[in-house]
């Protein structure tokens, strides 16, 4: 991992609790493996498990052949497509993926996001600091709010889930799009099942969480965007390449879209970008995932993951080679 | 109610449920009782419960003396202190509100307010606007974050009681401030029960539920607020004489402190007030209560209410004079 990321989450606390489960030397991190220094290296020819996180370097082919007793990669973040190779699984090592506990966060950014988006909160804060009077809400909202109205979940991933679940105790109708759920599973969710263009025109808020994907690119392009209802909110925390930037600037613009946006493609839109001065629009840089202390969560459930390891267990959160195919 | 009101809520579906429950007439809206038109003041004189709403005229004795059949008020929104009075109590009326329906939409606008306010996502997102760079999320905002911090709720009114039931599913600490709730109960509920001075000096977050009453006024004076801790974020959704405005705006200039307002002293601050602007002010104009659909299910629970009366069952969310002593 990053040396900054070692400092920040390894706390006092979880040191602690890491030497009551491994034999690991936690004064020094490995940022690289091909050009260890002698101590390291001869360290990581010792190495049963990888404690990896933001910044581990890839364990190519020619890295584990400097680690020849790896049995498992315990991943204290989410997504293991940086650092894990094929390599990895053709070695028969075992990975397991804090992408779980970095999910809660961002479902719990999006349960927020619905909610405010339901009532127009952030919209009706600019228009009150725009025109400094109060607004006859009776008729100008009616239609808005969070009561029997439509959620739109897209991805029934380990996000999409949890989100579909913190919707449980409100009064929304949730639709959920996901090929590889078949109705009966959404249906135990807590969904109805939907076709995409289905689910777009019948939301009044989208949210997408599946995963980066070739066939998930410009899942929201021109036309299905012209799909959704006047007034609907697309919220995106999954990745800027499933959402035609331009498409949806375009419906931003007039006002018929209103959007929460985490993420967009470019990562940074340029600086003369729309995006970061429209009323109808709520932009930030990537912070729905895990941020200050949610950082530590990750590691607390990549530390009792070393733990279930260490006495003999599986995995609680594997990470095996088919699910990458369709996963974050 | 007012004429307004009617239109916007009273709509086919809800029409027919009224008719299927009581003899009404849901054609005119009694919007005055003391000078009621002759046909109006005979209608009044038959009348047994009053289905009211925002704008409803005083049930003062006179009033009272034009409706000798009256036994029932059916309220299909919030504080019936504006037309329920003394004189209702004493002629034995039974009186229901719909405040626990307008407390839902309170509560889940507190709840996705204090979930941004753990992130900061709404100062990040404005700093983003303002440099349009990505910002190094790891050391600038270590200590943020929805992971093991502390939740501060003052009342356990009907609102805040949902917003403790709303927290459960997430990993934050809940203390409870209330004068009339015991500790025991606060534990039921699921919050710590502790003294305002220690929740406001522990809480990351403190959202404030108590009713509008004599001796809650300021209860966030100058000495209070600056027990919050610097970065603390303080959500009023009850009234705006809870708090001290001014003692408050000179926190949230120096960035001290960071608010979501739904409701402020003033009710309308004034055309130069910095809250309109400030970064880390969220400011609104009183619509966490029920909005555009929310408003239907206050309707939906008050037909539910006639419908109990109708089969002679007692009000499931009445209101009695001993309550609004303590209660908004
Ligand atoms: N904004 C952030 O900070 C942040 C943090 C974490 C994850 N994410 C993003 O959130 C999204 C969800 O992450 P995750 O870890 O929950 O994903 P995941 O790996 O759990 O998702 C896999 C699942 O997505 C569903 N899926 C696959 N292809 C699909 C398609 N074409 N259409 C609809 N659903 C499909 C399938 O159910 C699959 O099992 C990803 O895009 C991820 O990159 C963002
Ligand atoms: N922003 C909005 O749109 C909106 C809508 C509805 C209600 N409200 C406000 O929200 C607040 C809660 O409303 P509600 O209907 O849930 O209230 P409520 O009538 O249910 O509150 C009564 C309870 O508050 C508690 N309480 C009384 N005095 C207290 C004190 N000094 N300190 C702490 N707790 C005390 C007691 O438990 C009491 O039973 C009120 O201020 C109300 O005006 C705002």
């Amino acid at each position: 991992m990053g040396s900054d990321i070692h400092h920040t989450l390894l706390t006092d606390g979880r040191l602690d609790r890491l030497h009551t489960v491994a034999r690991i030397d936690t004064t020094t991190t490995i940022t690289t493996i091909d050009d260890a220094d002698p101590a390291t290296a001869a360290r990581l020819a010792r190495t049963e498990v990888l404690f990896t996180h933001w910044g581990a370097p890839a364990l190519t082919e020619d890295a584990l052949r400097r680690m020849p007793r790896l049995r498992a990669v315990v991943h204290a973040a989410g997504s293991v497509k940086h650092h894990v190779t094929d390599a990895v699984w053709k070695h028969g090592i075992t990975v397991s993926s804090a992408a779980a506990a970095n999910a809660v966060p961002v479902a719990e950014f999006t349960l927020a996001a619905i909610l405010f988006a339901g009532k127009r909160v952030l919209d009706i804060a600019h228009a009150y600091a725009r025109t400094r009077t109060r607004p006859g809400l009776l008729p100008y909202y009616t239609g808005h709010g969070n009561y029997r109205r439509t959620v739109g979940v897209v991805g029934a991933s380990r996000v999409g889930r949890r989100v579909i679940e913190l919707l449980r105790p409100f009064d929304l109708h949730v639709l959920l799009y996901d090929p590889y759920v078949d109705p009966a599973e959404a249906r135990a969710l807590g969904a109805e099942p939907a076709g995409l263009d289905e689910l777009a025109a019948r939301s009044d808020v989208v949210s997408i969480h599946a995963p980066q994907l070739p066939e998930t690119r410009h899942m929201f392009d021109a036309r299905r965007l012209a799909l959704l209802k006047d007034g609907a909110t697309l919220v995106n925390t999954a990745r800027g390449s499933l959402v035609d930037t331009d498409a949806l600037t375009a419906h931003l613009r007039t006002g018929r879209l209103n959007a929460v946006l985490d993420v967009t493609e470019p990562d940074l839109p340029p600086a003369d970008s729309p995006l970061y001065t429209l009323p109808n629009v709520l932009l930030t840089p990537h912070i729905a995932g895990s941020l200050g202390t949610e950082l530590g969560r990750m590691t607390d459930w990549a530390v009792d993951e070393l733990a279930r390891y260490a006495r003999g267990l599986p995995f609680a959160h594997p990470v095996g080679p088919q699910e990458l195919t369709r996963s974050a």
